[in-house]
């Protein structure tokens, strides 16, 4: 085992999913320290208690570690279903989302969707390439729409009126109103569809 | 002047005004390193060819550092127009920040005001409140409309259907539409105040 002799021992022998549990784990406990601890590669491992190199070949940078972390949570947190219907599906995945913007790990792991995000001013095409498989719940929904013979709004109005108001609350810690917030914005996205605007 | 002797002299001294601008600049450059370059108080000061000592006494916290610097650049780059109407001076809001964020600078500010805001999960009201001293226009606009007899919507409906689209494609890098999209987000704001919506 010369070859890894530049690496310290790990203090356990972990398997590769407890490796990710707990590389996981670490991230968010940095996203979450009151004292706002640097989220770098070598704070996360030293947390989980793995190599630094393990963590670099894995995932090769802290945003696409924390881009696997995000997305893997939001999918646990805020799972699709389905209602049966346009209406009630964008209803029950707006509710999801209310209810996760209203606890502490719910608005980290959005507001870490933006600090994954590539930094720099001309990754603009990438950035938006990876909030956009992230908006994948949203496609499935106006697929499954589609195939139902319902007319959704295109994509770019719900990003507009459904996924802005949540995430924009969720990073600057506004609360959402304290009932009927899903069905408004629901209301607010469909009631304009295809119809003429009052006003 | 034995009382400073531990910080290295400055290449070439500042007058605040000089110093303001020169961390500023910095902030900006730094924010756009497309290397993406760590945003740290030491990093921002070097760049500025001023002592990082300056700069933790004048601005405190690189938060509060970067929440100055976009501060002071959004209001230059986004006046405040009087046009005579509640719609006319939430078009001209609009059309200001639709023009803002299809520049890499203004994209960056915008992710720099989610950036600037304190990190941690237990911050959320101090969130809110720095976000909302950010809001001071909108507050303006809608105190004119008041006085002249208009009634505006909600803060948070505005923040919910005008700022939060601005807000997401500028930290996300998503294109806004390419013609008609200021007016299209007051429509929709407007549209649906104090009328009954169809659907």
């Amino acid at each position: 085992m010369w070859v890894t002799s530049k690496e310290p021992a790990p203090r356990l022998r972990k398997s590769p999913e407890q490796v990710r549990s707990a590389v996981h784990q670490a991230v968010i406990d940095l996203l979450s320290d009151p004292e706002g601890a640097d989220l770098t590669i070598p704070a996360v491992a030293q947390r989980a208690g793995v190599n630094h190199t393990s963590v670099y070949r894995r995932w090769g940078s802290r945003e696409a570690l924390l881009a696997d972390v995000v997305v893997t949570r939001l999918e646990r947190d805020w799972p699709l279903a389905d209602t049966g219907s346009l209406r009630g599906d964008l209803t029950a995945w707006a509710e999801a989302g209310v209810a996760s913007i209203r606890t502490a790990e719910g608005r980290l792991l959005i507001r870490a969707v933006a600090l994954s995000m590539p930094g720099s001013a001309t990754a603009q095409g990438e950035r938006a390439q990876q909030f956009q498989r992230r908006l994948g719940a949203i496609e499935r929904i106006r697929e499954r729409a589609v195939t139902r013979g319902e007319v959704p709004p295109p994509l770019d109005q719900i990003l507009d009126q459904l996924v802005a108001p949540l995430y924009l609350r969720a990073i600057f810690g506004i609360d959402p109103p304290a009932s009927g917030y899903p069905e408004l914005l629901v209301d607010r996205l469909l009631g304009g569809t295809g119809a003429s605007r009052p006003g």
